[in-house]
């Protein structure tokens, strides 16, 4: 191992890590990617260049060069084409890699924490450099847009991953690396001790990824454990392992450039049938999970694997408090997007629009009555969607056949209960792939009561319009359903200042953020690495936050070392 | 409640915060509070009206005035005087106390960091005020030795609770309250968002005190949860609870004092044959426990309480690896010095000593053999516990008759293995207390082989010599246990370099922590607060650390607002 090495990529992106601490700092925004695909930033070639780089992958072997392979595995269906992307991936001994794993973290732990920190930055940039080829491999296993395959599983994913390391790099420079003590003892009088402090990692970690954001938690995760030393095995979901293994195949080159050993970053991959997550989280070698998926998957790992320290993500019931209207058209907007983003596939999207019976109040004085907030919201969603175009670049495509199906359960069990379908589900045709599952959201309307409708996740664009009888009740319901059945990010329309403060209140208290009057001039669950703290811990929808102090602390642990000062040395 | 109070006592403690901010971060020695009971310090009343103090609480019902009180409870025995204290606690309802502290707990949370440490910084100070009355009140639950119970007890405990408020403040200032975001979204142009951000506390925090230091962990358990929000339930040792009690009703008084509600901080008392901890440790309403006390009871509640946040210090079998000794008589002396401290009853006693069969090297090239430093090392324990006044001082009383047992059992059982008996244990004669439990050092010399006598705690005055192969073997063999079996403080004597940075190694990749030929100048297993951290959580004594990030920085979460800054007032 050439000790340089890591020093000169320190030296190299210590500007980036010292504007990311002040970011940290600060909340505000900053980012040294490039979150834009347009040619007029990146050349006519680059964008055709990472789309060849994807389709010569297409069809063969993917070429990942790591210990403990027993075979191939690998099926992965592409939302756009229907089509197996036929891409065959190494077949995992997952003993040999929790070894080669092991093997690898005792030379890493002799990195300073500034040597680490250059090193995943140097991967970080690395990555970025495959960000069109990412942006294919992520649409056509996670079905995003290609904008958003390009920005958010691009740029945003990366920038949540420097967030990360960059904690990590605080907690680690909280511990000196040594000490010099000295303290008089009674009639002995003054002993001097020279004291030295050892950061110790916890072991291997297990990072699970999810089928729709292939990477957007699996770069926390990874730098995280890196920085604290933890060697990192990511298990990509069965129908989402070509962008892992695109990043595992560059964080390996990176350290094999670095002259260290490249399996502190390796590949589980499975298929839908014979899957390994249990058998990899349940390992004895496994120390840590982080986890991002179901809820109810996260919840069973919280329960069973509570002798690991696991960090989960996983899914809530977003809700929607309405009650006054300031600028219509902007919110009404900025929430029509909210639901068709992505086909409603992220932790952020809303799905129970809480509206009080009698209305909400409008500019001007007017009340736009329960019905009329239902329609103009339709009509918002039709608009936006009606043009194949812009739909396939708001919408994406639909991950999973269940998803499909989830749609139509949802609107026989709305009928059956007496609620109304407002706005249904088609399937728009993709302009690009005329093959693509898609679906534009649908919208039923539904009476508070009916708690077992909207009470848990639908993974699937549905959204239900809550009839409440109080915006008070809404916010109950709201709030309530936050605390008990999660919530990632909640949202209130109010031009009322003493009603916002009362929201604050009751979201405080159920343990769920809450993002106000967010109109339609951005996408409104937008997660700002470094600003927006994602995941709050405190309700079902996950225990760990992007990123806190307490998402890296307790990644490593400190072993010391005491000894007298010789007398001769001491003064 | 008067919200000045807590600012004003922030400015008051400014400059003691700024201090322990620095010590943590330079790690050297400081301290508010005074170590010495000396009455050169102190005045000759002092001791006296503490004593006084101590004395009139004896025989009565002890005044703490809290709620859920429902009858009576409390059996101490002093083992100095072999009596009942025959004080009186309240016998509380738990679930009265949950409610309580859930109800002070949200007005708490509107408190700054600033504020809190104010109020925390102000009760240590309240507690230093009583610390000759808490000595005695010790020394008659616990068994400490005057000095000990005075400054160990006292001061040095205080310490370590400071140390653990100033990295919860740490760790609260690392969130800001608010930000200013901007950021440009393609043709909508730039976006401003004001967020703000919110500390939440978790829940409810028991913490489980321990018999011989009733108050040394409980402290920074204390302090940690206080000053992230959480209020706390002490349950303090069925024989352990007059310190406690003190200290809560201590606590109580400033809370009040400035407005607050005193529920924050309750006491959960009970006796041995009606016990409630884990009545206490399993109500829903417990969110965080901090476990001080037996490895066994321990494991349990990391295996039985993982849905709450477990914070554990326990006990190991700390070993002594011996190379060689450049100064026999100083570092003999330490050692000694170590197996008589509190008559072994510290989390920090040495307990097993590897020692290579061939012997030892000393200064000057010769070499002292097996049973040569077995045999120095009794003598030195008899020189220093041969005179009741300084066997007094150094070994105080054995708080529990379980650990006379132990030392009988040990005994007989070494014996029955073919092992020696180098130095019998015997009770010496208190020069104060004529009926108290005391019991000089038991030094039996075993087998390497056999792990089955020395491969656990023994909570006794017991140390085992034991005969090694080779100086390989000596190290192997501790850091093994040290890995498998748990320590908390290690010990190395070697005047070889190499073999230091060997055992270091060895040490680090047990989880455990070494001290260095610490000779007689100072207790050997004093961990000072601020500089050493007490406890890895790396093996199986205890799973936090006195005092790291880690150890307060889940204990709190953030919720978040966020919302557009309007037109008009955006630049």
């Amino acid at each position: 191992m050439s000790a340089e090495r890591p020093a000169a990529l320190y030296e190299r992106n210590k500007a980036h890590l010292d504007a990311a601490l002040k970011a940290c700092e600060t909340r505000s925004y900053w980012s040294p990617f490039t979150e834009s695909p347009s040619t007029s930033l990146h050349g006519p070639e680059r964008p055709a260049e990472g789309k060849a780089r994807f389709e010569a992958m297409l069809g063969r072997r993917f070429d990942l060069d790591q210990p403990g392979t027993i075979g191939e595995v690998g099926y992965e269906i592409s939302p756009y084409t229907g089509k197996t992307l036929d891409v065959r991936y190494p077949k995992p001994d997952p003993q040999a890699l929790f070894d080669a794993a092991k093997a690898a973290m005792k030379p890493w732990q002799r990195l300073t924490a500034e040597e680490r920190a250059g090193v995943c930055l140097e991967m970080a940039f690395a990555l970025e450099e495959q960000a069109f080829a990412n942006a294919h491999a992520t649409m056509h296993t996670a079905g995003q847009a290609y904008l958003m395959a390009f920005s958010g599983s691009g740029a945003n994913a990366l920038d949540r991953g420097v967030e990360a390391l960059t904690y990590a790099y605080k907690a680690l420079k909280d511990v000196p690396r040594t000490a010099d003590w000295e303290k008089s003892f009674g009639r002995t009088g003054v002993v001097q001790l020279k004291k030295q402090y050892r950061i110790r990692a916890r072991g291997v970690a297990v990072v699970v990824c999810c089928a729709t954001f292939p990477l957007w938690n699996a770069y926390p995760a990874v730098f995280a454990n890196l920085m604290t030393g933890n060697p990192v095995i990511l298990k990509p979901h069965p129908n989402g392992i070509l962008p892992v293994a695109m990043a595992v195949k560059r964080m390996r080159e990176t350290l094999t450039a670095c002259g260290l050993d490249p399996n502190m970053v390796l590949m589980a991959a499975d298929e839908r049938e014979t899957p390994i997550t249990i058998e990899l989280l349940q390992h004895p070698d496994c120390a840590i999970i982080d986890y991002t998926g179901s809820q109810r998957f996260g919840l069973w790992i919280e329960e069973h694997c509570a002798d690991k320290l696991v960090y989960t993500e996983t899914a809530g019931c977003n809700g929607v408090v309405m009650d006054s209207l300031s600028d219509p058209e902007g919110l009404i907007g900025g929430l029509a997007n909210g639901l068709c983003g992505f086909s409603a596939q992220m932790c952020t999207s809303p799905q129970n629009i809480h509206i009080p019976a009698g209305g909400v109040k409008i500019a001007g004085g007017e009340t736009l009555s329960f019905e009329e907030v239902g329609q103009r919201l339709a009509d918002t969603i039709v608009k936006r969607t009606e043009d194949p175009k812009r739909a396939a670049a708001l919408c994406g495509a639909v991950q999973a056949r269940q998803s499909i199906d989830l749609i139509e359960q949802v609107r026989e069990r709305v009928k059956a209960a007496g609620g109304r379908v407002v706005l249904d589900s088609r399937p728009y045709e993709h302009p690009d792939f005329p093959g693509a599952q898609t679906a534009t959201p649908l919208v039923v309307e539904v009476e508070a009561d009916a708690v077992d409708l909207y009470g848990e996740e639908v993974f699937a664009p549905v959204c239900f319009l809550i009839r409440e009888p109080s915006r008070e009740a809404a916010l109950q319901n709201a709030a309530t359903l936050a605390a008990e059945r999660g919530a990632i990010s909640s949202y209130l329309y109010s031009s009322d200042r003493d009603f916002i403060e009362a929201a604050q209140d009751a979201f405080t208290d159920a343990g769920a953020s809450l993002w106000i009057n967010m109109d339609q001039r951005m996408p409104i669950n937008f997660a700002a690495a470094y600003s927006d703290y994602h995941v709050t811990g405190l309700n079902p929808a996950g225990n760990a936050c992007l990123a806190d102090l307490a998402f890296v602390a307790d990644r490593f642990r400190i072993v010391q070392f005491r000894e007298p000062v010789p007398a001769e040395a001491a003064q």
